[in-house]
């Protein structure tokens, strides 16, 4: 638990949450943006599910001094059917801005609390949904935008933009793909639990440099990252890395073969797993704009709410 | 434990052992090749590694009512670096008549017992290894093959062979795939436990379809599982044939186009995993000629059998 407050919260304009499937985040905002307070934990949907959501949100406002009748607004799994309430999609294609006109109100005698919506895909021979990454796209790119996003995590979206419009998306599961194979499948022999990969070692390079250059061909090498070590190619504090390589490299370079030589992209992460995504497209020749996910969620959740309550 | 014994224990030849992680299998075979016995159990390498092979695998002779100075030969993991005893991999290319000589001999006062070894592919860039489905090679193709071999089954290796010798190899670890993502990741909950796919299901020849016109997309259609259903596009109850599909179509396409349009193609499996290969097979147009499995790793071992104690 994480606490930090301020003492001016006569400017507070709304509380901000991106309540994710194993996370908690909220942001006390003034209406230009400022932080008067903000808090995590790892009270996430899973855990809220159970322990249940208002008293979760409502101990973590208190703690921050957050005035009784603060709205607020929230993304992510909350919304999800097995969320606290169900915050029906919006089906692509579809503006950004039509995310605040849609968020489900939460019945509440106290407070203005509303959840927004994820996106839907609803094609059939693509169907595709995500929760939260709408809110962060809302405040990563402009209201006009056009071009690629790249939202890196356990589901890394891609999500291509036409003039402000959310035209299609897909979901690659590479966090989670590189956690199941390194810790339950034959590669467990063969990489070191805990391992922290670093986009500037050989190994990461080398398997990027595969990965890229033979993308199709990535389902045929994950078991070498098992046979190299065999044949003592490479050490196993190599193996991490290694396999890392080969599933971003993949994923990068698919994506940028179907949108063509030069997109317009914008890499929407922070942390290590930033640094890896951001090799590897530099590794395919990507130009690309960064944005700090954390900070593209608290501008996507303030534009919301400027347009919900009237401010900013 | 099952075991089958008959009279003629006189005719015996040799026993064969094929020695996985976590099967054992035993056949004492006449020098023309009839089973006079078998035998199998759930014994692999995991439990013998703790157990001990040598108890085991007499354990198994006796209960049959092998002659006691009956010679053995054995193929598969209990020759890794974590079984019995090592059998150093041949190099490829080799041709498979070189499995016999390779063999590694087990000092034991008793019988003749040799492992044989498998196949490593000693490049930088291509690591590869086998072990056990070299002697399901030597059983399925004949002296002088010139094609491609396709062996299912937890980790799929296909062989690319010329005038019988052993050019390249690749694994494709489809199975243990479906396995981790069906039990450990958010798949699990698209996908019924313990689901047995059919090939002619719906569900399953929906998703060979996808994954074979576009197999490189095979990483962003994982999600679609999970997705197709949370859109009321699918049941829970398609869930493992639409995995399943898009893993195969993904393999078989890949490997398809590897090997060129029309590869003469012989596919060496059993039971449910076979018919799945097969359909794929037939989705991509390509003709193959079907091996049964067991019967493969059978006729490799009398064929190394025969030249390693001359008869047959």
């Amino acid at each position: 638990m994480n606490i930090e407050t301020t003492d001016n919260m006569q400017n507070a304009f709304f509380a901000g949450v991106d309540w994710g499937t194993s996370r908690f985040r909220l942001w006390i905002m003034a209406a230009d943006g400022a932080i008067l307070g903000h808090d995590h934990s790892s009270e996430g949907m899973v855990y809220c599910a159970e322990a249940g959501f208002k008293p979760v949100l409502e101990a973590h406002l208190a703690k921050i001094g957050a005035p009784a009748s603060l709205p607020v607004l929230i993304c992510g799994m909350a919304g999800a059917r097995q969320g606290w309430m169900e915050a029906p999609y919006l089906h692509t294609p579809t503006s950004l801005r039509d995310l605040f006109s849609s968020a489900t109100v939460i019945a509440d005698e106290q407070r203005d609390i509303r959840i927004l919506p994820g996106l839907a895909q609803v094609i059939i021979d693509a169907p595709n949904v995500m929760r939260g990454e709408e809110t962060l796209l809302l405040g990563a790119v402009d209201e006009a935008f056009s071009g690629v996003v790249c939202m890196p995590g356990t589901h890394c979206k891609w999500v291509s933009l036409e003039a402000g419009i959310v035209n299609r998306f897909q979901t690659f599961m590479t966090g989670e793909l590189y956690s199941v194979m390194s810790q339950q499948s034959i590669l467990v022999h063969a990489i070191e639990a805990g391992a922290i990969v670093t986009a500037g070692s050989a190994a990461f390079q080398s398997a990027l440099r595969t990965a890229l250059s033979k993308p199709s061909m990535v389902l045929s090498q994950l078991f070498s990252v098992r046979a190299a070590q065999l044949l003592d190619f490479e050490m196993k504090s190599a193996g991490a890395a290694h396999l890392s390589g080969l599933l971003i490299g993949a994923e990068v370079a698919t994506m940028i073969s179907a949108y063509g030589p030069q997109p317009i992209v914008t890499l929407v992460s922070a942390g290590p797993l930033c640094d890896l995504y951001a090799e590897a497209l530099n590794q395919a020749g990507v130009t690309f704009k960064l944005i700090d996910a954390e900070k593209a969620a608290r501008t996507g959740l303030l534009r919301a709410a400027s347009q919900l309550w009237g401010k900013g």
